[in-house]
């Protein structure tokens, strides 16, 4: 069996390190294929994997003292701090082939930068930030762009639409993505500026099966593979989903302790399970020579399992999840 | 008690006059201080009125044989369809002053442009669609603009600001209405070009309790009574939480059956009275000379009750919906 090598950026997450490192011993012993690279403080790092007894040889420490913070502005920490974990890393992870992808909690627009300047792709275009979601119909939709670009023209779409088929296709096997545009009607003279201009660009291009105007409501029912807009529309979606269902499941937490019901507790178990959307992968960084993922800054342990199982299926080019998981 | 007339127009539904009328009947059922005048085809609404056996002297029949459908185009339909339904209810909402308010399940984009026309404010400004939708902490935040003006400028997101205000003001008695910018971040630096430019705008009116920046995940949650945005994100706020929200109760309700679990479907069916945003009032059309409520096309008869509620409580200046309503 071979061994896929994961880097993961140990620094930036809003809890420190602790969480990374728990996570990273939770990849070890799930997935016996993985073996991970952590970038950041070496003597804490080793001091803390012997401690909790995790497989030392499966572990390699890439020392990295500095840190980058949210409050970093990308384009000076991008020269500034290159001695931070999530640089270092970056740059291990274009410069060596052993390295199959990278894992960070830390800030996006430094790794959005970083990722540009140190694991570029061939024609090193401008790197999008996807998320893929959970549809309906027990499939995944690839929403992109979440927020890298948050003004963007309608050429940035048409290679939104491109990154997104290209990562169905290689993650998921999907011959032919359905590439929908996201639209305030279905009709295709709906949309702003923007969207408008969009269309027409989508629908001349043969390699994409454009599949036309998609509306919010029925975004995630199955009816596109990628679905395409601005960062800031697609904030938006990605944020409300969470926010809409964190919500209710919130309210029938609620209501099972009011009604002392275990069933309903249950039901609601369940419900986190599958609309869990921190847990369920991050953001997904497209564009680079190599997949670098971007959990929350408030990622949880599970987080960065999920994250380390993406990467894993990307490398045995399988589906990323299984989709029974995704039915109620 | 004084009697509150209030105009339905019967046609433009998806489902054609039936729900209308249907609702028509509920709403003189239930509010005894209504009395409506029905606009649409004479002969058919005074033998269905008759047929149910509605109280006759509390209807006013207006007639108009024309119809508005979804494929007009709003500037030709505007002068080419006067004897529409539509346009002849708001020609009578603008010209009488016994009339109220108005309820319309037709094109959004005609009723738009025919209330500018027939029914616009002083100062001509175009109008606003808002939505009233409800928050977890048991209040309601106002979404203006929800796809009225698809692109917009900081100015008319300011003007937004004035009308959510002012409409908050009177309907839910709040003096000092807080005000949100819709961002991808709460920060001030965040946000697309329009953002960033409207941000100092809004910070700059006095009359404008600006709380600045508004997450999409933490919109609903209380934080303010206001929310603004373009017509295309707020478009996208609406639909991806009725779709999130509608999504779940149907994954609960799947659950309950497959369980056979009365419990569950006793919660799916409280979660639904919360969430069904269809029923909840549909569309408030902000800044014209009177209160105009835009109902799904496919609205169901308990919507047009709703809106007909609302346009009461406006009436009688008291909040729009009972708070208790909208807890779990």
């Amino acid at each position: 069996m071979d061994t896929v090598k994961i880097l993961i950026d140990t620094k930036g997450a809003d809890n420190g390190e602790a969480v990374m490192i728990k996570g990273a011993q939770g990849v070890l012993e799930k997935f016996e294929d993985i073996s991970v690279v952590l970038a950041g403080d070496r003597e804490l790092l080793a001091s803390e994997c012997q401690k909790v007894g995790m497989p030392l040889d499966r572990i390699e420490i890439l020392d990295a003292k500095g840190e980058i913070t949210n409050y970093d502005n990308p384009a000076e920490a991008l020269f500034k701090k290159t001695d931070s974990s999530m640089l270092t890393g970056l740059k291990a992870l274009g410069e060596r082939e052993d390295i199959f992808g990278m894992i960070s909690a830390g800030n996006t627009g430094v790794l959005l930068s970083g990722a540009l300047r140190y694991a570029a792709s061939a024609d090193r275009v401008r790197p999008a930030l996807a998320a893929v979601l959970p549809c309906s119909d027990g499939g995944f939709t690839c929403l992109v762009d979440t927020g890298a670009t948050i003004d963007c023209t309608p050429q940035m779409l048409h290679h939104f639409a491109l990154l997104g088929s290209d990562f169905m296709r290689r993650t998921y096997g999907i011959d032919s993505p359905r590439v929908g545009l996201l639209s305030n009607g279905s009709e295709s003279s709906k949309g702003n500026k923007l969207v408008k201009e969009t269309y027409p660009v989508l629908e001349a291009d043969e390699n994409i099966c454009f599949v036309g105007n998609v509306e919010g409501n029925t975004a995630f029912s199955g009816v596109c593979d990628v679905l395409v807009c601005d960062g800031f529309a697609g904030n938006q979606v990605l944020k409300v989903t969470e926010g809409t269902a964190t919500r209710i499941i919130t309210d029938i937490m609620k209501y099972a302790h009011r009604e002392g019901s275990d069933e309903i507790k249950k039901l609601a178990m369940h419900l986190m399970g599958i609309y869990d959307i921190g847990s369920l992968g991050g953001g997904i960084i497209l564009g680079c020579a190599k997949p670098i993922i971007k959990t929350r800054g408030n990622a949880k342990e599970s987080a960065v399992i999920n994250t380390a199982e993406m990467l894993l299926n990307m490398a045995h080019n399988k589906s990323v999840f299984d989709k029974s998981r995704n039915k109620i």
